[in-house]
């Protein structure tokens, strides 16, 4: 394996920015983890990133290929300008060009959850399949769809907005204005949101979740709601039983619409909840039309936090290489 | 252009079979049209094949470069057996060595939906475009989605079955066994079944609707709502707004989850309903993510009957030439 092949990850969230060292067979070998100075604006988290690859680069003996950048946001394809990216509060900045200037070195920017299905499919959870679809939950949700051996990417390059499929027209509200949206069940956002409301409607009933957040209702999270109901809390557990209903819908028009063989499931919520993964496959197999969900296996995710630097390091090593 | 590249398309459904003579450039040339005998069983209706097929090679001075199948069912891919189809009773019939071994050509079986996709797609409404879902409308709903260029097949070659994408996991129960499915809100059977039901409930309101069914409640179709509501009826006109509410759910859900530059509607029911198409080109623009639906274009089919042909002699074009 040639060594010139490795090449530069980075995870550009709102919080922190992950810049890593990945070898050419695809394995994380150095990372470097720094909060967002979200406040200071572009050019200031482009320096940081800038910082980062140089220090990356001294314990290198040759040059890497290229840089790939994952962002949580919205980025045009080629000219990897990011549109919009509503946790760094960054419109229409062109990273991709301003990187490559700064570092001298091929630079491509992709969005966050892409990058991450791609480092679960190469590295990970989706390994030696060529139809899958990642969905990460957390405080939101997102995907990645992987048909026929290709990572899809859409007419804009916005494909895999799966949170927002809609599994309940008369449902919750969710924040991008619609109703019913699978996020809108399922994000951790909502499920924090379920439990407050329900708590208004029922005080008595949710005691133990409110003791569990000190009393403040405001500072229920999805976290809490999940320790509650593990704890063997009635009113969280039910709770999650609305969520993981929605979950239920939304993974059934996923299998219907696309036919995977894997279902990879990841982010903070599953994290929490890893009994999930049993749930939404038995539902799936209950509710899903037979000859859809067939071949298929529904699985936690294998990388964790690593997964966007992989495979933000696996997007520049196939966009800059042969390999 | 080589002559020698025709192929023979077929469009093989519960109801009636269609064997066409189509060109190297994609042109329908020749088409016959027979009631399948389905009593009959696959013997007769593969036999009903080979004499049409016989039939357009008369008139061509070259033989055909093979021959292409849509079959409304679920095909093994490869083999190309059929595994079910329901409207033909067909369980595990060997179509495509049937038919290879009757015809001594190449033979292609594919799904009926992703021929017409495929036809529309070269041919008809989707052509020059990527990324373009294709929904066709008509006693039940079926599509085919197109992502960077290649035709999606899934794991195990049911990918797009788009009707059974949940829009209200507590609405009207579908044939498949579920609740809220888009096809149980725009399917012809649904929008008959959705009419008759609010008849049940309010006889004074339907009379007009009624009528026109000969006052048999039982003979109510999809086609009696259209003409009802065109001719002002405004009970049919509700009915028919549920359904398209649904409709514009569901649409909503796949431009969301599959950023396409192009929607194409097509089906039965579509071509009762042309303003159909405008309105669920507003409905996608006030509720699907600006991003994701910034580039799309709604329009209606353009193939109509012919599509089924003109796509499966294009896969067998495919597959067995070079061009």
């Amino acid at each position: 394996m040639d060594n010139s092949c490795w090449t530069i990850g980075v995870d550009l969230g709102g919080t922190k920015v992950e810049v890593a060292r990945v070898g050419a067979d695809g394995r994380l070998q150095e990372r470097l983890r720094r909060p967002t100075a979200v406040q200071d604006g572009p050019d200031a988290v482009e320096q940081e990133i800038v910082t980062a690859v140089a220090e990356l680069r001294q314990a290198a003996h040759t040059a890497p290929a290229g840089v790939g950048v994952g962002i949580a946001g919205q980025v045009a394809p080629d000219s990897g300008v990011v549109r919009f990216a509503p946790n760094l509060d960054w419109h229409d900045v062109p990273l991709q060009a301003d990187l490559h200037q700064a570092l001298k070195l091929p630079v491509v920017v992709t969005n966050d959850v892409r990058a991450i299905t791609l480092g679960e499919w190469e590295q990970g959870a989706g390994q030696g399949c060529d139809d899958l679809i990642c969905l990460f939950i957390g405080t939101g949700i997102g995907g990645g769809i992987v048909s026929g051996g290709n990572l899809l990417s859409g007419c804009t390059n916005t494909a895999g907005e799966l949170g927002h499929i809609t599994v309940d027209m008369h449902g919750p509200r969710c924040h991008c204005g619609r109703r019913g949206c699978l996020e809108a069940f399922a994000g951790g956002w909502a499920i924090a949101a379920l439990a407050r409301d329900r708590l208004e409607l029922d005080p008595e009933s949710g005691l133990a979740l409110l003791e569990l957040a000190d009393g403040n209702v405001a500072a229920i999270s999805a976290k809490i709601v999940v320790q509650a109901a593990h704890e063997g809390d009635p009113f969280a557990q039910e709770v999650l039983e609305t969520a993981v209903q929605g979950l239920i819908a939304g993974t059934v028009n996923l299998v219907n619409a696309f036919n995977p063989c894997r279902l990879i499931l990841g982010g903070g919520v599953m994290d929490g909840l890893p009994e999930w993964v049993e749930r939404v496959a038995q539902g799936i197999r209950e509710n899903a039309l037979p000859a859809a969900s067939a071949n298929l296996e529904v699985i936690a995710a294998a990388l964790g936090d690593d997964a966007g630097v992989i495979g933000a390091a696996a997007l520049a090593r196939h966009t800059f290489t042969k390999s």
